[in-house]
């Protein structure tokens, strides 16, 4: 078993249906041969020999229908006892993919008729020049060695992988940009880059580039980078037509400006709005996009400073600019607030740009949710956020429905597995379904996921899929409690650290006192909860109707808070963390259960991040009790050890 | 005025007695006509014209005398209007320093017979090969360049330097060794370690190296270090043979072993004598010794664990092998039992080795101490822990009678000011002195440093002297309150962090409550305090004789504990919070006040620090306080503003 194949490595079926054993129809495109070399590796692979090409149409077989045109979408309908696939190129790969899965899955006439959601479905890599990777926790760059970019097998692998759950942009470099990477605009590296796109084109995926906004200083030597000021917006255009004339299948920029120390407009007095719209005609004439960052607050809080809210700055700042970018410009927000903690409110901003493009980002890289040593399903998470109802309207009005695209960071690697975790590929696979489908059923996902990458044994699939789907709330358990968020060691935001981020100048505070904890946003408060629709500020405003999930997210409250089940905030808190921790020792016995029945490399491997985790979660649940019970002196009820 | 000298930048001086005018005598060793160069100069240098040589004796004149062997004393004695300055190589060059030194200081006839305390007076540097220097807080390393050695032209000055305050011997790598450092054995250097060690021995500086205790496995490829295995010992035996011979003036090694992850006898079930005892026999033949360091604790501890104290560790450890080392080692301990914080009580263990050679060592580096942005004159602490009475006697078992030698962990580097603060230099010199003459008065070396590094201006001396002399405990005041130390950002260990350290491996815990904060180290907590002699046992664990400097460092306190003058403990800790931070202010406007008497350049230096440690010790003031409020809930009595 390759493992470096993920969920494509297909597996022998037995009683594979006829038309598997024969293919015909003609392919013109790059992507339609694609498709068909796929459908050819696959039937082989299932059936043990390969399948036949006709160009007549024999009956049983797989007819393909190539499209003209740029279309996604393909249908995929039985014919008597064959099938017919019909798309343009790309949607023929899409159809191919979702075709040898459901056969993998055991369906002999997998139907479906599918279009994906967004046009843009890609994923941020957070890598350097230097080969490293911000916040990666499975290996260095496959995209970056040595300073430069390279293109291996790996990027074929990694195009496909993404192809096959319905992917189609990666942007491959930090948006931090430094070092080399500044040069991947200059001309230098438009070699490699040209290979990068064309091998990530074969399978329909794009290439985004992360640029710095201060580019025409830093490579062109311009005293200014002021997006009003002509020769920069020259430079723009000139850098930009070599570019994209050097590097087809390029499709734009992503850009983090004025945030967390990048350059931006504002150093020169101009808006967000003026920035991205300069770069946005500078990529115009090239078909290009400008995905630009909302990810914009004061990192240089004085923690003294009650009045602001980092949870308010993405509203306050992007908001009133709404329907002041040009169109194609996408706004690229996180899904919540903050910053990718394991609960979160959705993001108020989301409701707010209904005359601009806007672009969901998630994290897939598991920064603050146990950094690929711990499993942490998010799926589910991310479904919650597409489903949620923003109410500014009374209809279509879900996260799904008021975004324009999707990405998120990867958390892929050069790691063997990809994703450090084996099971953290889980995260990758669903992300890429979610992305065509934001309705796709995250337990239907892990259950895909788990038999393409297991195999079908019932008992491996209920037992990885009950690991999966219950591991977010097991971490969230046992790490920080309703939606406080940011307990975790500054700077690498691994282990526990209660008071880690209190003093600094993130505007991270919980403010705890022996009394009471949280920040309160409510109007008498920050006053973020009217950020939201009148019913849903009503909703989070109001301690009794707040979401227990997120209490402590909105509200300052004291620790003899009644729960709705009764106990007090102080209680619960324990109780949490003693559960959440028994439940990580539960996922830990049942993956252990698997021995012998999942491949001995990957199930060592799951092994020993379940060891790391239990010795995680156990510092995280001894210390953030004792924490707590050190700050008030109230035992816990049920007399479990809490440590002075 | 050049800097780069220090205080050995002799200005010039109105009316020098006419003696100064002549030199006579005949001197034949190294060190003796360095003695000669040096009155040479520093007379031309006050006098502003060059003195006359003279075989014959004059009058009146300054006449050297030499003497044979390896002496370090000297006499420097009135005859009629001239002066006769007597000793061996070395004697002569420490009494020239002092006679230039106290002729700076406005002295005509500076009478003085004078002998070392200690034969190894030596700095610790913490460079490393890559020329990083580890706690180092003034630029890199002037030792080590690109990964290897090098003698340079500040070589020579650093040398000119020690022997100027008294030092003799230079440690000049990492006891952490680590890169190419571990080269240092293998004769890979010989060329610049010899061409380093001939310019220190110029100025009677011996050369020390670290070493690491497994370089027979690094370096010589054998299987172990076990220190009883016969290859190892000879391996060991051939590695000196070559290196003494290669490099005259190499004094010996410094070792950290089996602490903090360094390797060490432990790992072959031996004791550190038998370590310490065959490192020995291997440089015994060259007159080499070692210096063992005792910093040997539990660096794994689990934050849960209540019994085990680091306190404790070096006592337990070495104390009871007493008696047990060759004449040639040394144990290194550090002045506290913990790790060099603005207070500890002295380490018990030095009361411990009445049969075995101890060395003291201090820390000039500021890693606790406002790292050379604050300033902070340690000179004072010396004092008071080689003044201490460890009472196992009646008589003459004070610190500084225990010991047989001293050292200090250097804060020098390749700043242009030698330690990054200019007012850091101070410490430097203290320690020199110190080194000499335990009983030197820190205040009369603030003044002496003062006029010889800024010239004789009464209120420059005034002023510079109330600054230094009120900085220790201006810094302890704002930062960690009554000996409980490690409210320091962890790693760096610069700026406040209430709990940074709190739930670490480290053994460094206060485990605060709401109610209550310290580790009881008393025989019904740790037991720590029986570690010393009875009579200091007995202070030490009663609450109401424990010195309050350093009630916590002994005691598990409630807030609500009244101190000597009736506060309670929560009071005392605010009110040193609010004094420390205006005593601050204080110096910083007393620097503002010398504009114009001091040179720009180093006036501007120090009042950019200055600025600096008002920010920091603002975050102190306020963090620790809010801190202790937060987890109290009682308000300042005065009312004054602490934050929520």
């Amino acid at each position: 078993m390759d493992y470096s194949l993920l969920w494509l490595d297909w597996k022998r079926r037995e009683a594979l249906p006829s038309y598997t054993g024969t293919l015909c129809g003609e392919v013109k495109t790059g992507e339609g041969k694609a498709a068909l070399r796929e459908l050819i590796a696959g039937f082989q692979a299932m059936r043990g020999r390969a399948p036949t090409l006709s160009s007549q149409k024999e009956s049983p077989c797989l007819r393909l229908e190539e499209l003209e045109g740029p279309g996604e979408g393909f249908s995929l309908l039985r014919e008597g006892e064959g099938m017919r696939l019909r798309g343009c190129g790309k949607g023929l790969l899409y159809g191919a993919f979702y075709l040898l899965r459901h056969l993998a899955l055991g369906e002999d006439f997998p139907e479906k008729t599918s279009s994906p959601a967004y046009p843009i479905r890609m994923l941020d890599h957070w890598d350097n020049a230097d080969g490293s990777v911000e916040r990666g926790y499975s290996g260095n760059s496959f995209f970056f060695r040595e300073g430069g970019p390279v293109c291996t097998a790996r990027t074929a692998d990694y195009a496909r992988l993404l192809a096959s759950c319905g992917l189609n942009g990666s942007c491959i470099n930090n948006v931090n940009v430094k070092g080399n990477a500044l040069y991947l605009l200059s001309g230098k590296y438009n070699k490699e880059l040209r290979e990068i796109a064309a091998c990530l084109g074969e399978y329909g995926v794009a290439l985004w580039l992360s640029v710095s906004f201060s580019a025409p200083m830093e490579l062109g030597g311009l005293p200014t980078a002021d997006p009003l000021d002509e020769g920069v917006r020259a430079w723009w255009r000139d850098t930009c037509a070599s570019l994209f004339a050097a590097v087809p299948n390029l499709a734009g920029f992503l850009v983090k400006a004025d945030s967390e120390g990048r350059p931006g407009p504002h150093t020169y007095g101009r808006s967000h709005a003026e920035g991205a719209n300069m770069l946005a005609q500078a990529v115009e004439p090239w078909g290009g996009k400008i995905l630009w960052r909302c990810f914009v607050y004061n990192c240089t809080q004085d923690w003294r400073d009650t009045k602001t809210d980092r949870a308010r700055a993405q509203c306050d700042t992007f908001a009133p600019l709404d329907g002041l970018f040009r169109d194609n410009v996408y706004l690229q927000a996180k899904n919540g607030p903050v910053d990718f903690q394991i609960r979160e409110p959705v993001s108020p901003l989301l409701g707010r740009l209904p005359h601009t493009n806007s672009l969901l980002e998630f994290q897939l890289a598991q920064e603050y949710t146990g950094q690929q040593r711990h499993v942490c399903y998010l799926p589910a998470m991310f479904r919650e956020v597409l489903d949620f109802r923003l109410r500014h309207r009374e209809e279509q009005d879900t996260v799904a429905e008021s975004i324009q695209a999707v990405t998120a960071v990867s958390n892929t690697g050069d790691d063997y597995n990809w994703t450090g975790h084996d099971l953290a590929a889980a995260n990758l696979f669903g992300f890429g379904l979610l992305s065509w489908d934001p309705k796709a059923d995250p337990a239907k996902i892990a259950r895909e996921w788990s038999i393409l990458t297991f195999g079908n044994d019932p008992r491996v699939t209920e037992t990885v899929c009950r690991i999966l789907l219950g591991s977010r709330e097991t971490y969230e358990k046992y790490t920080v409690p309703l939606g406080i968020g940011w307990m975790c060691v500054p700077g690498v935001h691994y282990g526990p650290s209660p008071e880690g981020y209190e003093y600094d100048r993130w505007g991270t505070y919980h403010r705890a006192t022996c009394r009471a904890i949280g920040v309160e946003r409510g109007p008498e408060g920050t006053g973020y909860t009217e950020q939201y629709a009148p019913a849903l500020a009503a909703q989070y405003r109001d301690v009794e109707t707040c979401p227990e999930e997120l209490l402590l997210f909105f509200h300052r409250v004291p620790y003899s808070h009644r729960m709705k089940d009764g106990r007090t905030l102080l209680q619960r808190i324990y109780d949490d963390h003693f559960e959440g921790y028994e439940e990580a020792e539960e996922m830990a016995r049942a993956w252990e259960s698997l021995k012998g029945r999942v491949p001995e490399d990957a199930f060592r491997r799951v092994q020993e991040r379940f060891r790391e985790q239990l010795r995680s979660a156990r510092e995280w649940r001894d210390i953030i009790n004792s924490w707590f019970y050190r700050l008030t002196m109230i035992p816990d009820k049920m007399g479990r050890t809490l440590y002075l």
